[in-house]
């Protein structure tokens, strides 16, 4: 069953701020799930065999599965920063990984997906991992558009000796030094939920980056030892459960028909912690790497009566285009005086196609450098690398490769198809040259 | 919800030759869809990206879906062996691949799955791939248990010049040589719809042994060029449209809750033709090895009513155990005067634990000899072969992988973990020996 009329009719509805008991009753609730470091094949639904995710494939059941959903970046902050600013990393005027010491962190003059939802009248939260800066007070969330914020501001490994003692932060203050890891997921999960029973005839935007599964593995009690996979599944089935407990508490509050949310991940599965990180399934790489396992990973939209249960959605999307969707949805105008690189995919969520999808070419950034692009199908790396050491391809560049018929990145065809490679090493120095004009906030 | 008065049910009923319209009215019809080198990651509830399969993806949401079923052997005409005798692929008597004009082929001693079921009253069908040999009517399928036969007896490879033209057989006669392949998937499932429908008021066996997705690969005009994927995509899609025409037809016939379906493949992925073969996933290598992507395979069991909707099977099973299995359910004693190497998985199927399943080690033969063993988690390998050429562990034996949480056989543990080499050791020995001891039936 196709939705071909809904679009129109939400439009008109928010045109004329209509509401009540209709299909679309105006701007959705959204919450976004993020993963740290799970792979595009740890769910069962995604082919893991021993990882159980009950609640994730349920989701995906009712809702639409993504194959070609990228996050922003390789690495941890930049993807953060490119979800919450639907901007390509280049644009941030930092590295890709912030430490607790990093003297920069997101721009007071970013206009996060927060701050956004927030003028549209959302009540705004975040409960998990920030990673965008703490050595200022400005760079805290409750500064970047949350009313509420709950959780360690840093990824979960960096710890005494090299960094100062990790903490749990509510508000802008310390609540806890060190806590206790094993409680994270359980506590981000409570407090979400108590965000939305109390927000629940409002307007409300929940954003949940989990601190798992990112190493050190640190389960609740009630999964440690649970799953065949190790301490790694043990993680990824709380998450599972937590999943399950955010659609749970939208069905008992009755509104269901009016959240949207998106599950997926900040980057691909650290594969140099072995069998500690996860895995990319039948794509290459990992976490680190501009290769497909870098980037592609899990992702689940779920909006139950607005997109179609059990949609299988191949076109390529990412998290920089939530922020747009997102905004476009609340009836929010994207900022201005900055480029905002993420698109409104409103059309793929509602089972429409979207030529847009197909031709606005999407970057892979590397630390700083752009190191490939994708154009429909296509793929050049123009510089690859990878966290294992390995070159795969011998020090061949460009490389050239078909996604759609060889997700695997197996098959050179730069060969085969010049006019492809000019193409994208086109799209490449144009993204290159205005990136570099535009320059970070940071600069002006 | 799980069904644990089942199975005591069921056998009292059986016990008592009980009928009627309750919720196990005798044994089942049996049907089982065989596909040629589709590997464990080729569809899209295996998570494959570009390859989109709804009916599959439907049928094990309706039914179990195994994570950890494995094909009797990394080649065609050892693995149909094995499905259709219950018995390793060294008991067969010939290599694990049988050419036009090899002498040997299915020995009339043995017993296959399709006799044992005509005994048990049920009608019996095979459609598709024979590869049991054809040099003597003797191996022919109406000499083997099926009262129909259509069908390629070979692979689709096997063509002039180095072989004789390909023939589509019909019974035990020459239908027409050299067939356009790009009508054997919408043929062979047309014959079966057919018998489902002749003889759904019966109890029937319907064996589906496709051609596809073997290279070369030829869809149906449908289909060309219909799938992101290539023509692999093409012919995989088609069996998918196949699948969900036999279980429309016992939907429409009002027999689905008297009918197992089981869905799986004769091994993994051609990968040495490149991107015509498919997929392991995050399995290592492909068909022809004994590593787990040339032998887990897709394994989806639809019984409505009798299995769980949307079940997940972790537990180790094997196409053996359908022959044990599938005897057990039609209420037919396994055969006398040799070994049976599958056992009866109706308890997984009905969803409850089984200890055996764990426990009873399971062998991974090459061309001739023995490869590999797994019990429980553990596999040892104390060969290793790839059709790459590739030796991943530098020559290093013996090896061993938990599979439960290394799917993709990273990490050796043998140096870890002396005491279950041994103990694997001692089965390897063990089964060598009782297989030699036993011979085949062309040795007496």
């Amino acid at each position: 069953m196709k939705y071909y009329f809904a679009l129109p009719f939400f439009v008109l509805l928010t045109l004329l701020g209509a509401g009540g008991a209709t299909r679309f009753p105006g701007p959705p609730n959204i919450i976004i799930l993020f993963c740290d470091d799970l792979g595009y094949g740890d769910l069962s639904g995604y082919g893991h065999p021993t990882i159980r995710t009950p609640n994730l494939d349920r989701m995906a059941a009712e809702g639409m599965k993504f194959t070609n959903f990228y996050s922003g970046s390789p690495a941890c902050t930049a993807s953060r920063y490119a979800l919450l600013t639907g901007r390509f990393p280049a644009r941030s005027g930092f590295d890709w990984v912030l430490y607790p010491g990093s003297e920069r962190g997101i721009h007071p003059r970013e206009w996060t997906l927060a701050e956004g939802l927030k003028r549209a009248g959302y009540a705004t939260a975040c409960f998990g991992k920030w990673h965008l800066g703490s050595t200022k007070k400005e760079y805290l969330p409750l500064q970047n558009g949350f009313d509420e914020y709950l959780g360690l501001p840093y990824s979960n490994d960096m710890l005494p000796p090299q960094h100062p003692p990790i903490a749990l932060i509510e508000g802008n203050d310390t609540l806890q030094l060190n806590p206790g890891q094993e409680q994270l997921s359980a506590l981000y999960t409570e407090r979400a939920k108590a965000f939305i029973r109390k927000h629940g005839r409002e307007r409300f935007f929940v954003y949940l980056p989990y601190a798992m599964p990112h190493v050190p593995l640190h389960p609740g009690e009630a999964f440690a030892g649970r799953s065949p996979r190790g301490a790694y599944g043990d993680v990824v089935e709380e998450i599972d459960w937590s999943v399950g407990e955010i659609l749970k508490v939208l069905k008992d509050e009755g509104i269901e028909r009016n959240t949207l949310v998106f599950f997926t991940s900040d980057n691909g599965p650290w594969i140099i912690r072995d069998s500690l990180g996860g895995s990319a399934g039948l794509l290459r790489d990992g976490k680190g790497s501009t290769w497909e396992g870098g980037m592609r990973v899990p992702g689940i939209a779920w909006w139950p009566g607005a997109v179609e249960a059990g949609a299988l959605q191949l076109q390529p999307a990412s998290t920089l285009d939530l922020y747009a969707t997102c905004l476009a949805l609340a009836g929010q105008e994207l900022p201005a005086g900055r480029s905002v690189d993420g698109r409104d995919i409103s059309n793929l969520l509602l089972g429409k196609t979207d030529a847009a999808a197909t031709e606005k070419p999407y970057f892979y950034y590397g630390p700083r450098e752009l190191q490939a692009v994708r154009k429909g199908p296509w793929k050049l790396h123009v510089i690859t690398s990878s966290q294992t050491g390995r070159d795969y391809f011998n020090g061949k560049l460009p490389l050239l490769f078909n996604l759609d018929a060889d997700p695997s990145e197996m098959y050179d065809l730069s060969a085969a198809r010049p006019d492809i490679v000019r193409d994208l090493m086109a799209e490449i120095e144009r993204q290159k040259r205005a990136v570099a004009e535009e320059g970070s906030f940071f600069g002006k």
